[in-house]
C-alpha cells in the first residue's frame, strides 16, 4: 500500500464513523485502536473501500504515513489523550500533527497546544459536532490551536464536514483551545435548546394534556418556520416513535437526563468570566434536578402534584408557547455570544462570530434555519456587543414578547416548571432596565464590609463609603476592587 | 512583656477588628502588618491596652509568641497567602498552628493542609463572616483542617466569636478545606439573600411606585417576624438614611453590583458536584448582568423602558411579597444545604448541618431567627435528605406558595424582572414532580448520539437504545455514564 493521508486512533462510534466519513472522500486513512477486535470489525465490514486500513501498533500506524504525519484522536477526553500523546510523542518527527477531535476542555487544549509546540508539534484541539450521523455524513468542524497546522489539514477538514449552501461547516477558530472553545459553547447551547423544547413538551403534556401524536404534529409544524432545527425535527420524530405495545415510546423513558460535562464546563466558564448565562446555567441545573428522581418522588407524594390542567382553550395557548420558545432561544444565543466574547477578551483569540454561526448551520446537533439571522447580525455589524442590540433580534423579541410573557404566566399559574423560559424572560426584562436594583446590594455591601460604592452622579471609578450606623470605624475597604 | 497567646497578620478592616476583639476577651496579642505604619496606627489608637502589641518583622513577631505559636493569617486570598507561609516556614516549629481566617478557596485549603502536615505544622483553614462589625464584636466564625489544632485555638475562637442563646457561633466544621467549603457557601447564600431582598425592594420601587420611606417602614416590619435577619433590618436602615439634600441616598448609589469571588465559587462547585443551586446562581449572574450598566443603557433605549406601574391596590400585594421572598428563601438554604451534603460526600468531611446552622444564627451576616428553623429541622433528623422535606418547611412553603405565585406573575406581567423569585418558584414545582420532561432529553441524546437510556418499567441500570431513525449504525455508546 502507498502511504496513508491520514491516521485515526479510537474506534468508538464518533470514530468509526468520522474513518468511513474520510474515506468516503477519497482520503487514505489508517485507523487504529486500542483493542485490535474493533479495527478488525470496522475493516472486515468495510472491505471493498481500497483507502481505509488498520494498523495494530503505534508503531506500524505511524509508520503507514505520510509526511507530515497527520493524526486525528477519537478519544475519550481526559488523561487518556495525556496518555495517548506520551505514546505517540517518541514515534513523532517536527512539524507533525496531532489532532484531538474529543470533548477535551479548553484549557487541556491550551496546555497541550503550549506543551507540544516546544517539542516541535503542531496540535490541533478541534470541536467535532453532528453526533453518530454527523460523523459519518459531514458533521461541524470547530479547529483551533496551532495555527501552522491548518494549510495542512483545511482541505480534509473541509471536504468531509457538513456543507450548507455549498459552504463547508469548518472554518480555523483561533489559537490555543479557541476550537474546544466554542465547541464547548456549543454543547452548552445545545443544552439550553433542548431544556427549551422539554419544557414546551411538558407544558404541552402536563398543562394541556395533547397526545403524543398531536404533539408531534405541533413540533412538525413549528419545524417549517423560524424554528425550524434539527432538534426540533428530531423532537417530532422521537414523539411518533412507539413501543412494541403501540404506546408511544417517550413515556417509557426515565426522565433523569444524563451529562458529560461539557454543559457544566460551559456554566462554570460564566461564572468564572463573569458572564450571566442564566439560560444553559438553569438547563444544566435542571438535568441536575431531573437526576435526583427518588427524591422528587418523595417531594410529590409530600406536596402532592404540583401541576393542574388546563381548562380553556388549548389553540390559543399553543402559539404563546411557539413565542416563548423563539423568544428564550434568542435569549439563549444571545448568552453564548456574550460568552465567547468575553472568553476571546480574556484568551486573546480573535473570533469571527460570522463563522461561528456558520459553522453550526449544518451538521451539528444544534443546526437550524435561525444562525442565518445570526450570521446576517454579524455581517451588518462584526463589532455587534450583543444580539439583543441587533434589530432583527430586537424585531423577533418585541413580536414574541407578549406571548412568552402569557406562556410563562399560565406555566406558574399550573404550576408547569418552565425554569428556562423563565429565567429568559427575567433576563430580558434585567437587560433592558437601564437601573436595576444593585444599588440597593453596593449599599449593604457597603454597610456590612465597607466595600465602597460608586454613584450616579459622580464619575465612574469615584468611590463613597458611608458610615451608614453612625458607629462603624474609619477603617475603609482598600482592597476593594469592582 | 510576657509571650503573647496569639498572633495576627494583615491589618485591613477584618484584621485590625479581630485584633481588637481578640484583646477585649483578656488573650494577649501580637500583630504584624507587610507595612509598618499600620501597626504603629493601631497601637497609637489602642495604646491603654495592655495585650495588644505589635512586631515589625516576622522574625520579631514569632518569638514574641508562647509556643506552640498560633498565627492568625487575616490577608488577602490567593498567592499572598502562600507567599506568608513560605516566609513563616523557615521561622516555625514542629506543632506550631496557622490559621487562615481570609476567604481563600477550600481547594487551597486542602492542598495546604496537605503540604503543612507533612512539615509538621498544624493548618486550620477558617471562615470568618460578619464583616467590619462583626470582626470587633463577635463573627461567626467555621474553622477547618487539622483537627489536632482544635483544642489548641478552640478557647479563643469561641471566645471572640458571636454568642446566641449562650452559644458561641463557632464550631469545628471538619477536615481539609470543610471550614472554607462551608464559609464559601454562607457566602453563596448571602448572594442569594441579598439578591431577593433586592428584588423585593426592586418590585417596590419600579412596580407599586413606593417611596424610599414606606419601604424603610415594610423592611422594618418584616424583620419583627419569620423574616427577622441582619439584611432585612440593615435594608430598613439603608432606605431611612439620606444624602446631603435630604434625598434617600440610595437612589444615588450605582447600580453596579461588585463581587470578590465566593458567590461564583459556589456556583462552580454546585456545577462541578452536580448540584441544581439556582436561586444562588441566579443572584451571581444578576450581579454580572449589573455590572453590564451601558449596554442595559442602550437596551433599555432601543427596547424602551420595561416596567409599568401596578395600577390595583398596592397594600394587597405587598403581603405576597413576603410570601415570595420567605418562599424563596427557603429554596435557597434548601439549595446550599444540599451542596454542602453533596461535597461532603465528594470531599470526605462529616459535616454536622445542624451545627453549621448554629454557627450561621449571630455573628454573620446571613444571621437570622431562621437558622433556628433550619437547626430544629435537622434536630428532627440528622439525615434530613432536603429541608423541603421537612414537615415545618413544607408547611410553611404550602403557607407561602399562593402569594409566592401571584407575586411572580405580577413580575411578570409588570415587566419586573425577578430573577431569583422565579426561578426559585420553578425550582419547586420541579422538585415536587414525581416526573420531568428529562425523557425527552435522554431521548434526544440516544437519537444523535446512541447514549442510551433507562425506562420507567426496567430496573434502573439497564440500559436501552433505539434506532430512531431505522437507518442509524449498531454502534452504541458504551463509555456512557449516568
Amino acid at each position: 500500500m502507498s502511504q496513508a493521508d491520514i491516521a485515526l486512533i479510537g474506534l468508538a462510534v464518533m470514530g468509526q464513523n468520522l474513518a468511513l466519513n474520510i474515506a468516503d472522500h477519497g482520503f487514505s486513512i489508517c485507523v487504529y485502536n486500542r483493542s485490535a477486535g474493533r479495527t478488525r470489525d470496522l475493516l472486515a465490514a468495510e472491505e471493498e473501500r481500497g483507502n481505509l486500513h488498520g494498523a495494530y501498533t503505534l508503531e506500524e500506524l505511524v509508520d503507514k504515513l505520510r509526511r507530515p504525519r497527520k493524526i486525528l484522536l477519537m478519544i475519550r477526553a481526559g488523561a487518556p489523550v495525556d496518555q495517548t500523546i506520551e505514546q505517540l510523542l517518541p514515534l513523532l518527527e517536527e512539524g507533525d500533527i496531532l489532532i484531538d477531535g474529543g470533548n477535551s476542555r479548553y484549557l487541556d487544549t491550551n496546555r497541550r497546544c503550549e506543551t507540544l509546540a516546544r517539542k516541535g508539534i503542531r496540535f490541533v484541539g478541534s470541536g467535532i459536532s453532528g453526533g453518530e450521523e454527523g460523523a459519518r455524513h459531514g458533521p461541524s468542524i470547530m479547529p483551533g490551536g496551532d495555527p501552522e497546522a491548518w494549510p495542512e489539514i483545511k482541505t480534509i477538514l473541509q471536504a468531509i464536514a457538513a456543507k450548507v449552501d455549498g459552504v463547508p461547516c469548518c472554518h480555523w477558530v483561533g489559537e490555543g483551545g479557541a476550537g474546544h472553545y466554542v465547541k464547548m459553547v456549543h454543547n452548552g447551547i445545545e443544552y439550553g435548546d433542548m431544556q427549551l423544547i422539554a419544557e414546551a413538551y411538558h407544558m404541552m403534556k402536563r398543562g394541556l394534556g395533547l397526545s403524543a401524536a398531536r404533539m408531534a404534529e405541533i413540533f412538525a409544524e413549528w419545524n417549517q418556520g423560524k424554528l425550524d432545527s434539527y432538534l426540533i425535527e428530531i423532537t417530532a420524530n422521537i414523539l411518533n416513535t412507539l413501543d412494541d405495545d403501540g404506546e408511544p415510546l417517550l413515556d417509557k423513558i426515565l426522565d433523569r437526563a444524563g451529562q458529560k460535562g461539557t454543559g457544566k464546563w460551559t456554566g462554570i466558564s460564566s461564572m468564572d468570566l463573569g458572564v450571566p448565562l442564566t439560560l444553559i446555567g438553569e438547563a444544566v441545573y435542571a438535568r441536575c434536578l431531573s437526576a435526583r428522581k427518588s427524591e422528587r418522588e418523595k417531594a410529590e407524594a409530600l406536596y402532592g402534584k404540583p401541576h393542574r390542567r388546563f381548562d380553556g382553550d388549548t389553540e390559543r395557548v399553543l402559539p404563546t408557547l411557539k413565542d416563548a420558545l423563539y423568544a428564550s432561544k434568542i435569549i439563549s444565543y444571545t448568552q453564548g455570544y456574550m460568552l465567547m466574547r468575553e472568553a476571546a477578551e480574556a484568551y486573546g483569540w480573535n473570533l469571527n462570530y460570522g463563522d461561528i454561526a456558520l459553522m453550526w448551520r449544518g451538521g451539528c446537533i444544534i443546526r437550524s434555519r435561525f444562525l442565518d439571522n445570526i450570521k446576517a447580525a454579524y455581517s451588518r455589524n462584526a463589532k455587534l456587543e450583543s444580539l439583543l442590540l441587533d434589530e432583527f433580534f430586537r424585531d423577533a423579541l418585541m413580536a414574541a414578547e407578549p406571548g412568552w410573557r402569557r406562556a410563562v404566566e399560565l406555566g406558574i399559574g399550573l404550576g408547569v416548571p418552565l425554569p428556562a423560559f423563565s429565567s429568559a424572560l427575567a433576563f430580558f426584562d434585567g437587560y433592558r432596565s437601564g437601573r436595576l436594583p444593585a444599588n440597593l446590594i453596593q449599599a449593604q455591601r457597603d454597610y456590612f464590609g465597607a466595600h465602597t460604592y460608586e454613584r450616579v452622579d459622580r464619575p465612574e471609578g469615584e468611590f463613597f463609603h458611608t458610615d451608614w450606623t453612625g458607629s462603624g470605624g474609619v477603617a475603609k475597604s482598600t482592597s476593594y476592587n469592582v
